[in-house]
């Protein structure tokens, strides 16, 4: 088992000394240090390492004897090839991350082909370790963006346009990390030759920890969305307007907060504000405008639309007692994922022969497993997250149950790539 | 008159197209621009200019016929020299402020000279007008840090290591302004020189407008401070941390917000939380932290004790609620102001002998004159702004209020330089 030491190898790469968490954004140096990393680890397995023409990163494990006219990876509907067995998840970040989020997958990833190779096993279909880029949505705004571009989910003319926050076009940014955006697209060749993707990811959450177990099956994907509310007062001054004169829109703000929390709570689904500015954003101003995004996620779509419906009915109500505007827009809304039966029931079997208990767990969190689903067999793998935080330096998983979801990991390919 | 004339020589200078509203911050080539024209607008009068040590600029229009041994400007406690009368105000601006807010006070104080030579009045005494530096902290954070300097109300060393958002020092940014910081500090003699200081002002609320009179004499300045709190939560994820996990510290902040404007109401005070920074300020990120700024303004200072701890009060309450660490500490506290009261009685009567209906009106802002006021005799006057509206480009007064302002400005002037 070498988990240990290729975690150790990525665990340097774009971490932020001051801060404690990881900076690895699509396309910068540590986005590019990452990378080599997955080049450097396939290569040092005789992994066959591709990008494709999203910027995905591919390591493939072909079968040593294919069978006549097998080429390597499928070229979609020719009859007689094996389509392959797919891991892997990412290695980007949100700001000030935590370790595992998306890099636990892929580092898994290598170490159950280590593991399967250690037992000697030879798969009877390809096996390929997969990272996809941009799935934070953290530098160019759009979650699982490789993962939606591989698919077709988002045009390849209104990716190319997408500006981070300096102005820069993910066109631009991919050239200067050395990547052609030319080839940006769907890819229906590749996405013919996967006939299952399995991601295993960190716990972003502390179910499994109240469970005792170190390893769970992900259900399905709660829909999810993000809405912004403009609310637009009146600047003014703070030290000399009258209470009644104001048009102040931090207050209507701060009751929308409020009230998210409370529709969330009624309807067990979770509303957050974890962006918001205040303009002019002085001291002693009264705001002309705060601007706010809200994340809300529910078990399904009805009550996903009745939290932002009750949030939204608070907003206007609260802006109207304060005499200022407010508007709502919806900037994405993902669809419920319900990951593949079959497959489920696969894995399920499969880990339960080897005595591995693993519990079914829903998440609201989308996944890269989220958007293939949509177009091939997926489902995911969780490894316990004792602290239950995500997206934060104090996100972890032990060593010993990250080699616990090596080894149901190294199970379920097994399973799916046997002969 | 020629107030139209001036008024409008000054008006494009630092306004932002876009947003409508200025941006003359210290030591920047709008301010430069601004400094420029104050001594084009001195010069073309015949008065003698002059750039304090603390960067604040001087124009003197001196007696015709000094005394023996009168030595231009005052040198002090010497017997047989006359103190002078200073009006004027500041040319600094907070982001996309109005066109009013401490101009109007330098142009009167012009446009009230050519209106005494107009008349051929010759003054007994010295006149000059003055025009502070960083009278709003847009740049630096401290508030009429011109006239702060001037009276010894901060200290030269505290000022100089004073830094913009760039991490600009003060010194850094005279410097590069051509002006020298050397000299920083307060300067008795010049303070010495001044027998009275007369601010006039755009009024920052509608009180005028409501009264139906054009000028008003301040009664005082409420006290008044600035507060931060920090809300110190939990980082996390949006869309994976049950509700009853999260330690989030936007909801403490929004309930905090609702229950300053509650306190100031039951108080008859202002309240405003203006400025706040949400980390890491990812959308679909629970915050770290939060941090926001509470300017807080009262009748007296037993008031503004009582809003602030109500507020304080409340954000622990709603901190504890949700796990979340809160401090709050106190960045600036000004004492009440109370204009001379017999400065304001002479002014006054000097403007009922001429017809001139002025009545009397606190204010909740802080100027350069209530800095003023704790060395020398000072007082303000205010015109009337029927919007109500300040710190913003809708701030505004009538063409017609402004010259009834010169008009009050001129008859304090001859009356307080009259031989």
């Amino acid at each position: 088992m070498r988990f240990a030491e290729i975690w150790a190898s990525l665990l340097p790469l774009g971490r932020d000394p001051a801060a404690g968490g990881y900076r690895r954004y699509s396309f910068t140096d540590a986005d590019t240090a990452c990378r080599n990393w997955f080049t450097t680890r396939a290569t040092e397995r005789g992994l066959r390492t591709e990008t494709d023409r999203n910027a995905n990163l591919w390591a493939w494990w072909d079968p040593p004897t294919p069978r006549p006219g097998f080429p390597g990876r499928g070229v979609g509907d020719a009859g007689g090839f094996l389509t392959a067995v797919v891991t892997g998840s990412h290695l980007d970040s949100v700001p000030d991350g935590g370790a595992f989020d998306g890099a636990l997958g892929v580092v898994s990833g290598f170490a159950a082909i280590d593991l399967l190779r250690e037992r000697e096993f030879a798969p009877g279909r390809p096996v390929a370790v997969a990272a996809f880029g941009e799935e934070e949505g953290a530098r160019f705004g759009i979650a699982c963006l490789g993962s939606r571009l591989l698919t077709g989910a988002i045009s390849a003319a209104e990716a190319r346009d997408l500006r981070d926050a300096d102005g820069v076009s993910l066109g631009a940014a991919m050239t200067s990390a050395g990547l052609d955006p030319a080839g940006l697209g769907p890819d229906e060749n590749l996405l013919a030759s996967i006939g299952a993707f399995v991601e295993l990811h960190i716990e972003q959450g502390s179910a499994l920890d109240g469970l005792g177990e170190p390893v769970a099956i992900a259900q399905g994907i709660w829909p999810h969305g993000r809405w912004r509310l403009d609310f637009a007062g009146h600047a003014d001054h703070a030290g000399t307007t009258r209470l009644p004169d104001r048009r102040d829109p931090m207050l209507p703000y701060a009751a929308t907060v409020l009230a998210a929390r409370q529709a969330a709570a009624e309807h067990g689904a979770l509303a957050t504000f974890g962006k918001v500015i205040a303009e002019p954003g002085g001291t002693n101003a009264i705001s002309s405008a705060v601007h706010a995004w809200l994340d809300a996620r529910a078990p399904d779509e009805t009550s996903l639309m009745r939290v932002v419906s009750q949030v939204e009915d608070a907003a206007r109500r609260a802006a109207a007692d304060h005499r200022v505007e407010v508007s709502l827009r919806q900037e994405s809304v993902t669809p419920p994922v319900t990951f593949d039966p079959a497959l489920r029931a696969r894995i399920a079997r499969t880990l339960a022969d080897r005595g591995i208990t693993a519990p079914e767990l829903p998440t609201a969190a989308g996944h890269d497993a989220g958007v293939l689903a949509a177009r091939l067999p997926a489902a995911m793998l969780f490894v316990r997250n004792p602290s239950g935080v995500s997206h934060s330096p104090a996100e972890h998983a032990s060593i010993a149950d990250c080699e616990a979801g090596v080894q149901a990991l190294a199970a379920v390919i097994e399973e799916l790539a046997a002969r």
